[in-house]
């Protein structure tokens, strides 16, 4: 429990608990058990919090462990992964179905990686998931549209949603029939929902000041999965620089804040004023076409930053780089995700920025074409 | 006819040729000939461009019509409209199905209307279309891939998409069959494709180089629809602050430029880097769920991002500004509409950044809450 | 005379009235009739200003002639100069003592020059010189106190300061008694004084405010010496990119304004949000030593600065240009000049920042050293 | 002893080793016994590093000490103080002549003061002081030349310089004849000069890279004085938000690095791109007159600066603030302070940029006049 007005800090284990290591094989990302996600930190109460307020989270730090000894995620290094299609997947897994991985060595704020050689950049660090706990009544609602989405095809792989599962389900220190209860009702912390939750926004960084609806007594926020980095959309699933470390966080409260400023959904916030800053960016556009197939989607943003993503792959590739490597920047670099145009019929268009800046050679185009070389390898699953 | 390395200047008219008035009613938005649109200046053919090369069109400055008197739209003023249901709709035509008009006064970069008092704001101006001409394979696989959506759902109000029309169909020099041919099979400019086209990219402003693929002998580059300013999405369909004006640009070649950097599909380019600079926002965040009707879609963008701006609509409504001003605002300020979650079954999550200094008093959330003043309201239609 | 609230234009001269040609000689620079300097435009009076107030000046927009044709300086093209020491001299006259000129090429917002090759940027557009009328008495207090530094060293070379001069002094409408007291009380345009005056910061581009306080009645506004670009110092003296264009102002006045905010000397202001974007920066340090001799100054940032510059030639002569070619560079482009320690007895430090972009090669120090290459030459006097 | 290519972290004392405390009185900053600054940490020799090399430092990351609390500087506080005129003084000392004092809270990256109330921004954190040691015959310039400007008025107060003391000199692990030569010696670590030094230059902050001349075998690195922020000038002289903490270096070589890049006197660096974002400024100007005595200097930017800083302290103290309690603000806000023009003789023209969202009040000029409020107290000397 704290107050409004209160500073604190969380400490938070990466978001698997240390289930990859830093090595140069993508087996644990293969054989990651995903059930034991998300490692969350809390759930602190805030005095005073009641439904219909909005609770004031100010990020004022985060970052990796201070102790940059030892061999868990967040002490010196941090790692994206993709995983394979059968176990989870990621925005690209028809085109990559298999699992992948780079450990990232961070610099202060800086992270380079020797599986994407010729990469360095600064990190826009923050924790891919915070949020307030729900009502019953919000929780019930969750699980009935998630589950009527599940319905609609249960046997997808990788499927539409994840419902609630008792195996490995924390619940706290609840035991017995109520602990039983938890495993079978609580929700699945992937998405992101009313609550805020996993949203993976990379600008929650420091600085930034979120207003998160409540909607219990004491609002109980949570937090974790920290992301050294992370670029727009997250592709690759287990995507951001994953780390475990520490986040120092104020509270405060607007009283009756969802009505007053209409909130009624999700949170509302003001990022803070030190993201990284960069003035030249590589950019691809895409549109609401499957041109492998040439099928027209009507307005669907999905598929034009899809393809705006596999322009960009296509791109680096003529750099030296694998398709598997330009998969993994994109996800981990600070690449800005921009829907465009979502007006003119039928065809949405999404734009994807890539700073000239996090590599030490000329990614522009000249006349003269890419200069090629070699770029090593990302580790992959034996 | 130009050739690799020249400067030189377009004229455009706006994109509904003029049909739009600078005065208090929506009635001409209501009324308006869509199949005119858009009035593009072009096509200039670049000497020795042939398929498969990158044609470089950098936009060295661009603006409203020079001369600030007369009545067209550019001749300093512009204006945002929104279209109703029953005549091509917009990104929330559900909720506003009727048509509706801001006239904004340009002021230097500047721009401010007397339909949403109390804003004011640098545009990031651009051209919402340029592009080069498809070859006729590329042109026969757009109609059959835009007729096939069509076909899913023929009789549907806005239309999936639109095919080629006779009807006020612009064919150059072109007369008899030749002309009557090119009515029937010209793509119509709605939507952005594989030339580039209508891609509404509010980046492309001063300074931007815009590598783009040519299809056909000469390149043949048509520009057109200049926005003195637009917010990502330019979600009111005629959501940019619209103008006629001019645009100089510079073109060069990269020979073979497809295959050397991968580029099979849309442009890439490199944004400018005089884009007004904000540093604090007020931002919204929105997932995949209609919360309406507690429907939840799968990793769906699109409605992700209307939620977001959904949300940004309630928010202005508490301080005075009607749903239709907030609307209007969103299509034609500079707001940014990120893809933050793309990956977290089932929710995509899209979060949109809304400038706090445009506004002449505090939009921020306070304990006090928001202070309600009168905001006027914008065009209607009778 | 033009009312409070009025948007107006002004068109100017280049401050030399067309002096300088766009050829490859300085011999124009050398020859310079220095006494017509500066041409300005104008004065404007706005009714109900009164001595006391503050006169809001909104750059609302500015730029070259827009006509690119013609030979005058502003169609299309710019010069940067450096006087001879015999004849005006400038910050490094010491070390560069003889007349020297660039001439810059304008693409929309950028410049390039055959005198620098390698060299392409943004400008930061701004007026050199604006300001209100001063008062009859202030007018006195300037000749009285410039009069009192110049007789301290009435001989020097280049002079400490110009007194008024009535050869070649523009009178306006004045004629005969009145005219010839113009002549001999007027103060020459040359420096910044209390009412603004010449300037050269280069800050005041499209979008600034600025506050300038009123002497006396209508205000009496006058404009010219527009610069298409300029590094902080404007250390060439004719150092920016000089040109001939237009400005569009808007005017209005904060009754009693000086003695409200407390302005009693210099204008106040607020810069726009559009000036270019840069990340990454090359920069120089400077003390207030004369390392020649080692002769130590007492925090003097003036001589600090001076060093800093120093620093940045011998910087760039390594890559192959001439000392006389990065001093016209360091005039022209937006290079940031700052004072970064003023109390560390007894020397001052001043740090010059110079964007990396704006070369074609990369200017950062490398273990290989730096690539030398051709780089031309500027103009020079016969 | 380091090697190129290592990474390490320095724990530092804050300058004054801890002699100012954390409470509303300026007594300690009065009595302070300047003789023991600053406290530095180092040396740290570099493996290889010989004369002429340039040492390639990395500026990872820095802060307060990580354990927030206990009562030094830097453990959840630091100070910004100005001394006396009889002590050391300032850049205003003549205007505030006695010591002041602000003690700040750290939030994260955010500070406030309850000295300054209404005021809070993020820091630009850096190193006051870091630098390389001089050889034998670089120390014996520096003390000479320094003598000669203090010779030239010996009995000023504040003094003109500081040359070497023994009284509390020291002397490392020397001892007898050494260390008393030291004593005699060794330079007063005050102001910026050929070996870095204490340049006090804000922009030194997360990511910068700074190219240090070498003057001795191994280099020979010390640093310290950490600021949590800084504005340009650091004008009342203790006038950062000082603090102890950490600092994590990353250091190389380039062999030779003075004669390739033509260094020969004070370091070159680049900034690092995490600097807080603003945009909007309240700004001022100042000129080289003394307005007080109408009397004008030649081209002298400390008297235009200083001119620049008077004119923001008037501006501020019409909101409420004492006119001490703006020069400690101008001190350690994150203030720009720009050498504008340079050349315009006789008046030499400086601007100061003062972030506007520092506040939580509107600071821009209007119609209306300043909102005056009881705006507190800074720390006085008894």
């Amino acid at each position: 429990m704290v107050r409004p007005g209160d500073e604190f800090r969380l400490e938070c284990r990466d978001w698997t608990d240390a289930q990859i290591g830093n090595n140069d094989s993508a087996n644990d990302v293969r054989d990651i058990d995903l059930k034991r996600c998300h490692m969350l930190s809390g759930p602190i109460g805030i005095e005073g919090a009641e439904p219909g307020d909005l609770l004031i989270v100010d990020i004022l730090e985060l970052g990796p462990v201070p102790q940059q000894v030892g061999d868990a995620p967040g002490q010196g290094w941090g790692y994206t992964g993709v995983f394979a299609k059968a176990n989870g997947g990621g925005f690209l897994t028809d085109y990559f179905p298999d699992s992948l991985k780079a450990v990232w060595d961070f610099h202060g704020q800086m992270a380079t990686t020797r599986h994407l050689p010729g990469v360095r950049f600064t990190g826009i660090t923050h924790p891919g998931l915070f949020g307030t706990a729900p009502s019953a009544e919000l929780l019930e609602r969750w699980n009935r549209r998630e589950q009527a989405l599940v319905d609609t095809d249960p046997d997808r792989v990788p499927p539409l949603g994840l419902t609630p599962d008792p195996e490995q389900a924390l619940a706290g220190k609840a035991t017995g029939s109520d602990a039983e209860r938890i495993g079978q009702e609580g929700a699945r912390t992937v998405p992101a929902r009313e609550n805020g939750g996993n949203q993976d926004i990379k600008n929650f960084t420091r600085g930034s000041r979120v207003f998160v609806p409540v909607h219990v007594k004491d609002a109980k926020l949570s937090a974790g999965d920290l992301h050294f980095s992370q670029g727009d959309g997250e592709i690759t699933f287990c995507g951001a620089i994953e780390m475990g470390g520490y986040i120092d966080f104020h509270v405060d409260l607007i009283k009756g804040g969802m009505e007053k400023y209409g909130v009624t959904t999700n949170p509302v916030f003001m990022p803070g004023n030190v993201e990284p800053r960069y003035s030249e960016f590589m950019s691809f556009v895409g549109i609401s076409v499957d041109h492998d197939t040439d099928t027209n989607y009507y307005m669907d943003a999905t598929v034009a930053y899809r393809r705006a993503c596999l322009n960009a792959v296509e791109y680096l590739k003529r750099f030296g780089y694998s398709g598997e490597q330009a998969y993994l920047l994109l996800g981990a670099a600070p690449i800005e995700g921009r829907i465009s145009g979502i007006v003119d019929i039928p065809n949405a268009c999404c734009s994807l920025y890539l700073p000239t800046s996090i590599f030490d050679f000329d990614v522009r185009p000249t006349a003269e074409g890419p200069k090629v070389a070699d770029r090593g390898q990302c580790a992959v699953a034996s």
